[in-house]
């Protein structure tokens, strides 16, 4: 399968080492031959429609901090113009999520979906802003359009509300969406401030260069959107979601709740109403989760409520679930 | 599709009313439209080859304890007799759970396998002793066999760990898998004594006619069983468990954990060796549930620990747990 990597961060580069480590295991146990034919980062691009060397591409980007110089070409090519004159069969979309206008992800993806591509994406953004209008895209383009990667990084969190619990269904959701803010949560409710929690999340790489992004509640705002798109059948964006962040709780909030044997999360819930705000939860309740970890509980009709705990995102987590994604991929194509 | 069902117990009855009152959603949304040609419970049968009215098997069941009064007739055809003499497309066993020789789950199951049917168990005593047979005598006949009912009742454990996880390897795994068991521990570590707990667990129906599977720990291996099997492709029976139960585990012990933040627990856990039984563990590990809930931790090489938190075996839980089989069974068929 001849796949076109949009983005070469920690996530992309992660995925790149998996194919190269993994690749005779995936080939005899799935018959899955990943080929790149194409990498684009924000400073140029790498192309071979044979197939890029792995180990070169790797080395290339640690060398120079980009996949430009993977030849002596130095190829220039955007994402956008790779899209359109390399020939692939699946796009991976791995740039930052922007919560703005959504670019240049959204352009990569309704671009590879026109051109008939498949299209994996952990980029948040075009799912926050316009799921609807993607899926639709997709039927209509009849590609396959996956998103395991955003939301619980490792964690199949989608596919096991879609797929596991086929049959039920689910009437309600509560989650700690967020890994970075749950840690500064937890960290304050041994004592830190504010400040000083942040100052240590931000110290171990945590936060997004865009701190808002995890304070102000963006980040498990747009996991929030799909999860409602994607389980619950809503078409919802970004704007449909009631969101505050944890930059006004204080170390007062967390003892007030400490005395009830209560934690403050923040939690993302949809129950009737979407919203994401902090939020008092016993310590008893499987979802009370410290640290980084995420934790989502689904209340369903016949089966009560089930609670999956694991962790966020992170380079490898989020690769393995990209290659799960590859793998549905290549099932379904087998199947037709 | 036509269904025998064995065994008509609180699961059984769950089931019929769930196909009864869910018959038009079903159809609806995925095409089944099952129905029930025979139905064996201890003491005589009810067999109506065009199918059997559901309220009315229901309403003979409460009435007189046994199906046999369905119609005039006074069925007394035995389970297997009726797995040969009816025709049908599915066995749905829910009979009880025998650890000794597994009967009549066994003969049930291994019948309905060989003329060709496709099986559901929620009896774990067939796979407990016999699961990599029964795997192989129905890939001989080419039949379908589930079973997701057998561990974590409405909680789709097994499917999580097999699809949800794919491409992943899990490395290994441990569980609280015995929500009866956990209840009793979580009544004594709030000062309870070992027989009061008992009691207690006793008078709210939660423990077993036959006490012994649950305090032994014999329930808990037979789901290890059935997870080393299924999760991570080991050929073992029950013999194979190292199976210890908590008749044994004092106030003072949980004392003693309780000191170090910890809790006991009945652990089954698959990590080189299969072993069931009391453990300490932190009770900030999202393992370390109360109540009667099951949890279980799955490790896998990419994603780390994932947990997965819902209620253990209940009627409707179980039953919703058979739906879910099925509609995989129609689904496959509906494929091929």
């Amino acid at each position: 399968m001849r796949i076109i990597l949009c983005g070469f961060g920690v996530v992309g580069q992660s995925l790149v080492k998996l194919f190269d480590s993994r690749s005779e295991d995936l080939y005899a146990k799935y018959g899955l031959k990943p080929r790149v034919v194409g990498v684009f980062d924000s400073k140029g691009s790498a192309v071979d429609s044979s197939g890029l060397d792995l180990q070169k591409l790797i080395e290339a980007k640690k060398k120079s901090g980009t996949v430009k110089n993977y030849s002596d070409t130095k190829n220039s090519m955007s994402g956008i113009e790779m899209l359109k004159h390399v020939e692939a069969d699946i796009l991976i979309e791995t740039t930052a999520s922007n919560y703005k206008d959504a670019e240049p992800g959204m352009s990569h993806i309704t671009t590879a979906m026109k051109k008939g591509m498949h299209v994996i994406s952990v980029n948040k953004g075009p799912l926050a802003l316009a799921f609807p209008s993607l899926m639709e895209l997709a039927v209509y383009n009849q590609v396959m359009f996956k998103f395991s990667g955003t939301v619980g990084g490792g964690t199949p969190i989608l596919d096991y509300a879609k797929n596991s619990l086929s049959g039920e269904r689910i009437t309600s959701f509560a989650g700690i969406l967020n890994g970075t803010t749950n840690y500064i949560l937890s960290n304050m409710s041994t004592g830190l401030s504010f400040d000083s929690a942040l100052k240590d999340a931000q110290s171990k790489g945590y936060v997004e260069a865009d701190e808002s992004l995890d304070l102000d509640g963006l980040d498990a705002a747009a996991k929030l959107v799909i999860l409602a798109n994607w389980v619950m059948g809503m078409k919802v964006t970004l704007p449909d979601i009631d969101c505050t962040g944890i930059r006004k709780v204080t170390t007062d909030d967390i003892k007030k709740a400490d005395k009830n044997n209560c934690s403050v999360k923040l939690i993302a819930s949809c129950d009737g109403k979407l919203v994401v705000g902090p939020k008092e939860i016993s310590n008893d309740d499987p979802l009370c989760v410290n640290g980084t970890l995420n934790a989502i509980a689904f209340t369903s009709e016949h089966s009560g409520t089930q609670t999956i705990i694991g962790r966020g995102a992170g380079g490898i987590e989020t690769a393995s679930s990209i290659l799960r994604d590859l793998l549905d991929i290549r099932q379904e194509i087998a199947r037709t």
